[in-house]
């Protein structure tokens, strides 16, 4: 049986930077990374493949950055693990030693259990080139889409397949707002709703989806208000659950989310075993709280910290702040911590700050695009709890810099001091600039 | 003779965000602006008055900000203050009394006293519409422009110019790359010098203008290396000086860069006056010492920080980082605090890490750019000293998130972990967003 020093399993953005992280911090260590997967898609591209990409294989992870670091790959599957031996055993029928194991074994689509959800062509955003190549296919055959759930991934993949003319898209959300969970105020979601209309994406909201219709394929879809769709193929996309079974097995034990238990070093209740990104449980960096924020970034981070903390901790999770982008036509939106309802359902009492300026200085430069800010303090520390921006392409950078402030817990005072860099073709005004006047903005109600 | 409260002497990016903020803070003040300019021209946007932009009338900072804000505008000249009386002469005759003063005299361009400097159709970047519109008008009317000076400004302007097809246009630069005075290291500036070559602007570095030749008006430039350029119009962009007269004669003090002495709270000499932006002298973040550091973002800074203190001392200026962004041809350039150069200069032990991937993922969404960032890391603590990016749209912003880690003292490990969002269409992958493996290999390195 051969002996490695650092196995992960799981190949997609945590086991990835785990092995990496892991390598850099531990040259001397042989890291072995086992995935199912022969090709390992790009997780938050899956729905470009069906509008701006074009094809699975166009969203691809290359192999590459892991062979330039001397990371072994095995295709395989871990089937068990002996934690009293340290050794590993795979579909295949291998056995591996390891001193120390990472689990990044990701999440799979959640499916509720609706009548007729097994009908064909309702699909889920299963990490999966031939069956999202099939998923593509289908679509390319039919009419009438319709996705239930408008959370990010849904809200996405209407935006995307919109853009095929002959489609009639859908969404179903159960909640008031589409992207509701995703840091947003009302406001913010029903901006992005309505750039989903004007594209001629149906949003339905406030309604749940009772059954599938149909005989052997789908042909529609009933909601409990009673209103009926037609639906030639249906997406799935209420969310994901962590991909715990190989952990649960070896007796690990799991958080109060049901995902791996970790502490602040994301090592997991074996001192030999890690564990990170999707499958692993998190806590909220405001309240401590389990958090359920699934995001690839978010399996980064703890990868960062898992990879380095193997042999000797350096590294603390602080917890998760959330921060989050996406683009829905031609507007970007992006959250980072709170939005000012969930901070208050936090217990937080806060305080609002807002700014709009255009995004280039003059407003006649190229691509201007009016970007508005709100920041959400709380009112008795003046601590930012949170951020959210919609408007021009800066956004998917300037979320950043918000999320930067909250890790920093920076004040309403100290962010209107912020040292900015701006130009006329890339920023807003120095005058205007939003982080800052929305900062000053909320310090005008703090007295 | 009336008195104000709060009188702001200077209508550009300084003395626009002093009044609102004093108006913000002290919303009770009665708060003037006096500047001698009918209309102000957004002074980050006169390169682009020359090319994408089109016009001075297209690039004015709108009056509408100061009215809706309740700040009074007077268009006069203040040609002397009395400090015992607090009272302000204008041009016009008018005496106005203060209770409290902000000085935002801003710079004039500085002209060197080189022989031929005084010929016709030689123009330096002044903040005058007129005389802008005049440069403009001659620029369509002939052929060879030589720009002295290959700092932002000249740089700008050349790429700018260089769009009009019938322009050859030069830059004549004496240090031994452009740039080299804005934050970057040398390949950073040659990738700079590059994409103007590219583009058919002639850049001669290690050179000095000698003379202008020519009669009335200017024909050629000769260089102490003896060679001679034709020149139809030149540009002299070598930089600014601070515009202190008012100041001077006032009897306030100065400092060690002949700008305006100012403490932390921005307060001259004379506790009811205070000064920012380019009149007033900076300390560098770093080492404490005056700094050059001229940039309107840099300005709003210390009117944020003027505006706030006027009645209570709430702020305290930390000193300049110098966080720049600018575009050249189709690519993004951005710094913040020290290059590699600047950091060993100062006197810091340094450890440079790098991280280049496109900023976008995959890497075939429309608009990717490979975006190459380097981080210099003070090698002794591990803290962050500057930050240098070049690549697409989203530096611009990218770099603001690097000024954030600068501020907040950040080390290599921290922003190993730092929370960043991600997306396909905005941001680099999770996995090898810049910021994050920059520091990751800059740990490398630290043992």
């Amino acid at each position: 049986m051969k002996k490695i020093d650092v196995v992960v399993v799981g190949g997609s953005a945590a086991g990835i930077t785990a092995s990496l992280t892991a390598k850099i911090h531990y040259p001397e260590k042989e890291v072995l990374l086992i995935r199912k997967e022969k090709k390992v898609l790009i997780p938050c591209g899956i729905p470009y493949i069906f509008g701006t990409v074009g094809s699975p294989e166009k969203n691809l992870i290359p192999d590459a950055i892991l062979e330039k670091n001397g990371i072994q790959v095995l295709i395989d599957e871990v089937k068990s693990v002996d934690r009293d031996k340290k050794e590993l055993s795979t579909a295949s029928g291998e056995k591996i030693g390891y001193d120390r194991l990472i689990l990044a074994t990701g999440s799979v689509p959640a499916v509720p259990p609706i009548p007729g959800i097994d009908k064909e062509n309702i699909f889920v955003a299963k990490k999966d080139v031939d069956y999202l190549q099939r998923f593509l296919e289908t679509l390319k055959e039919i009419q009438d889409l319709v996705i239930v759930g408008g959370g990010f991934i849904g809200v996405e993949f209407a935006d995307e397949c919109r853009k095929n003319p002959k489609l009639n898209v859908s969404i179903i959300e159960m909640l008031p707002h589409c992207l509701m969970l995703s840091g947003f105020d009302e406001d913010f979601c029903s901006g992005a709703e309505g750039i989903l209309s004007q594209n001629g994406v149906k949003v339905l909201t406030n309604e749940r989806v009772e059954s599938f219709t149909g005989d052997k394929k789908v042909t529609g879809v009933k909601l409990a208000s009673g209103k009926e769709l037609k639906a030639d193929a249906v997406l799935v996309a209420i969310g994901v659950r962590p991909n715990i079974q190989l952990a649960k097995e070896a007796g690990l034990e799991m958080g109060a989310t049901g995902a791996i238990k970790v502490n602040n070093h994301m090592r997991t209740s074996d001192p030999n075993i890690f564990a990170c990104g999707d499958c692993t449980e998190k806590k909220s960096f405001f309240t401590g709280e389990p958090a359920r924020t699934l995001l690839a970034s978010v399996a980064t981070l703890e990868a960062r910290v898992a990879g380095c903390n193997l042999f000797k901790a350096k590294r603390e999770n602080p917890g998760v702040i959330g921060v989050f982008s996406t683009r829905i036509g031609d507007t970007s939106f992006a959250s980072a911590g709170l939005s000012a309802r969930l901070a208050k359902q936090s217990g937080y009492e806060v305080v609002v700050g807002e700014a709009v300026a255009p995004d280039r200085h003059p407003g006649g430069m190229p691509e201007m695009k009016e970007t508005k800010m709100r920041l959400t303090f709380n009112k008795d520390t003046g601590v930012l709890l949170g951020g959210q921006v919609m408007g021009g392409w800066g956004v998917g950078e300037l979320i950043n810099v918000v999320g930067a402030c909250i890790l920093h817990r920076m004040t309403a005072n100290d962010i209107a001091q912020f040292q900015m860099g701006t130009h006329p073709a890339l920023t807003a005004s120095p005058i205007a600039y939003q982080l800052v006047s929305a900062a000053e903005n909320a310090m005008k109600q703090m007295g």
